[in-house]
């Protein structure tokens, strides 16, 4: 075994986001993981035969990362995105302006409910929110063609419908980036699509979801995945990537533990013993909340793209 | 404020579950919470006016847990089940067997997957078991009827073809209890389930899903719930719980952390900002591997009630 | 690779703790460890060549294993102890009656702090409690020898001195099972040392402890070792092992993460590198509160002793 | 309650550190809390009567946060350092030239052993450096004087020694910065002071560190504190903190759990209700790998300082 030494990180002032990751490579635990990851998603971003699929759980609107998705979707560091039904309702509500407050987390919750506003750890929204949310969603689901349609397509359509630059629906529909989600239906959006269909035509076949993402799959030579958060999006990427020798590459990025077996806490390297990943591929294992790592990989990656 | 006394928790040779739980109830953290739990879900499956909601999450049972959900349905101390695709599918993989196996985390997953077998942390699952469900569960899928289902509806059909007396879902046929599965898509079930829709008419419709499990939430005078792990089942209950005033009693049990934000480790109280669950509720958040912490609660239960 | 067959864990009315230990041993992840763990302690201890070491950190008494701990060493089920000061105070703390108070950990702590109150997360202990352990201690620190003394001497100058049976430091005066507590120095029983010493002679020597540990680790044909927690008796308990060819036997009980290379949450096979633990020993890591597991260890190993 | 709107975070290439920390302060959870404690720290040094206590627990150096931490003694980031045994066996094994080394967790342990090299999860560290490190260490001792000396005392003799001036001991010697390590004989260098002490006179009366740290606490205006990592580091400044009001700030950085009650995990509001923090104090806890979150603080700090 050929052993390589480690450095101690070295800080200077005014030093850049990607000078930082530099140092922080010859450093030990999650800080030299962080800046692997920057490296390792730089190069499934240049490697052109490489299909690189995002997963989208947790609170990440809500936490600040709407921005950084965006701007992944536009900027093709993806090519594919499988995201909850969550994501998808914060980035619509937040076209109506910036809806997310900051707070704490030992406010006081019957307070907050008699004022109205809810809570996710430290993150206020008030309910008022959720109503102009409603109304608007409810105008677009108009527009919404009437025809089975899988979760890709009907959040294609609401791409199209959405007017805000920010929207990282709205950047996926321009840019032509699939985005799926399977379990949308248990979501706010999910909800109010619900309500649109007991007076109107709408059909959604998740089923059918499987067609076109196998398709996807079956095209790609390499397949990559970036994993924010576990649940159905990482889920789904796995059982897919089964179909094409698993991943070549993979990045995961969670706070969620190992030990009682659940996916979301999975190790990538459990993953190899199903074909999910392959064996010879490139991954990263971090342990971090997402909020703070993502922003310093991307920093660090469009520094050099 | 009123303070009460805690007790040292004492232990004597030979003593039952029930007798443990009633010292661990005088100690402290997660000892004395689990203790509590045991109460709380008696007086839930006491009370004739609420209707229990029981939120499967996580590696139930890769991780031993099947028996027991199967018999908190036979004994009707849960009224309404929500569960990811996965505990479908593995409740349906042991009705061909037990088809799980004792392993080790620090397996070499190359050798694994060599050997076709796959690995759920320390749960090991020969492939060819995957298989044989593949074979079965085309040939069950052969008896869904032809129309547009719930997945309510779907796992009720299922349930009617299982003749395992162990399986949970059988269970839930047998005793009409409903179980959901709003992303069960994302599953090997969800997978065959498309695949056999590729050349037979079979119709899932998840937004269904909402108009009955609106119709149970109005219909309940009280709403309780135990949530096993959180991800969509929890998310789904506490949606739905909105709509009735939020739950009166409430018990989580997660590994979960909150400080990220996500659903799945959100504190209950949390939920109370939202009107998910009710200012006045009863509720106890358990830090614990489910497997560890399920088996003490139930066994206390069963020798109460 | 011989695999063996795991089966679903089965609950009946009335079961004995003993009974859950079998059937859990069937299941999965940490149900399967605490029954694996339980059997390997039985082991432990009928093994009449092993020194058994027992690790003491985190809040154990606010948690109520107190009783327990003192019953490990009555039943001589451990041959030494090594525990944080804490561990220490809270015993002869609760030598004045119970003092500690189930809390919640959402109190505010400003008002807490006005009631003079104490919080440990949910458990609560009045101010006044450690004035009159002030009180106590004073007195008990005249009786103590006038000598240089290690932190073992100087704990069992205390147990002699403590009249309370359910103390677990008399426990082990009574029992002759040595405690160390390299670190007691930070706790409030080292500020009361302290505090006596500016005008009296009290000497205490933690190098000392080296010379009479290391003794006891020479003398020891196997060894073996339970941690509760991690921090300094893990690390000391640890680092005396590798003069003996490492740890036979090891059951780790912690909630603490590997991931950040900190020693109360690494893994014990990691052990195995430094020769802390033997090639070919016996271990178990649970991912567990303590206040959880311990109990359910120990209540089947009094079941079978 | 007025409420304050959360921005989405927003990059740029070759943006700064500061420049990304001022961004992530828009942000929710960690994200927000770095960027937040950057600003208070930064607070904290530019106040001049705020007395700044570190505290120094867990696998620092094996993290690479050996420059990092020495830089902040230098600068006089901080006034009084509270640190493990670990931390200064580390600090004087890199004195001998680098000597961790790139891993990965998964590696055979058995075969590490019998290569000599020791795991701290993914960072090895060939055992011939321990033997390197023993030699020195007791070369060093002889120049010890010979008298009873606190831990505080003892690090400050070793301090003169060590003429590597990347070492964070000696730079607290130059800097007249005191470094205590109430538990410094549970390590590698306690077992090599107790070596030596059995044929010299070294004396260590670890007692002495209360009067040295008590007159510290009493001579300070305003307490203030950042806690790497919790155990007997953290304890210990909370507990002289007692004596003086209460920390007016305080940082903490762990990846540990509050709730088995573990002072490690235990939060910073908890500490109120002891009078360890201030009511009126300002505080942040962060949830991270402190590798990951040191090095973006300190690279802000010395941007704005």
């Amino acid at each position: 075994m050929k052993l390589k030494k480690m450095k101690q990180v070295t800080l200077k002032p005014h030093m850049t986001v990607n000078e930082l990751l530099e140092s922080m490579k010859e450093g030990g635990f999650n800080c030299h993981r962080v800046a692997k990851a920057t490296d390792l998603f730089t190069l499934m971003i240049k490697e052109s035969e490489t299909t690189t699929f995002l997963g989208l759980a947790g609170a990440l609107i809500p936490g600040g990362m709407r921005n950084i998705i965006r701007m992944m979707i536009e900027k093709h560091f993806v090519d594919c995105v499988i995201t909850t039904g969550a994501n998808l309702s914060h980035d619509i509500l937040e076209t109506l302006g910036p809806s997310h407050y900051h707070g704490m987390e030992n406010i006081n919750d019957e307070e907050l409910k008699k004022m109205e506003i809810s809570r996710i750890f430290s993150t206020l929204i008030p309910q008022k929110a959720f109503i102009k949310f409603e109304d608007m969603i409810q105008k677009i689901l108009d527009f919404i063609p009437n025809e089975k349609l899988s979760s890709r397509q009907f959040i294609y359509e609401l791409g199209r419908q959405i007017k805000d630059p920010n929207s990282f629906i709205r950047a996926a529909f321009k840019e032509q980036i699939p985005i799926f989600s399977p379990s949308f239906a248990d979501s706010i959006l999910g909800v109010q699509a619900w309500l649109f269909a007991q007076n109107h035509p709408l059909q959604i076949d998740v089923l059918k979801d499987h067609s076109e993402f196998s398709q996807i799959v079956y095209e790609s030579k390499k397949m990559g995945a970036i994993f924010l958060g576990g649940g159905v999006p990482k889920h789904f990427i796995m059982n897919g990537s089964q179909l094409n020798n698993g991943l070549s590459y993979a990045i995961q990025i969670t706070m969620d533990r190992p030990e009682h077996g659940g996916v979301s806490g999975a190790s990538v390297k459990e993953a190899i013993s199903w074909g999910k990943v392959a064996p010879d591929a490139q991954w990263i294992d971090i342990l971090g909340d997402v909020t703070l790592v993502l922003p310093l990989i991307i920093a660090g990656v469009i520094s050099r793209t």
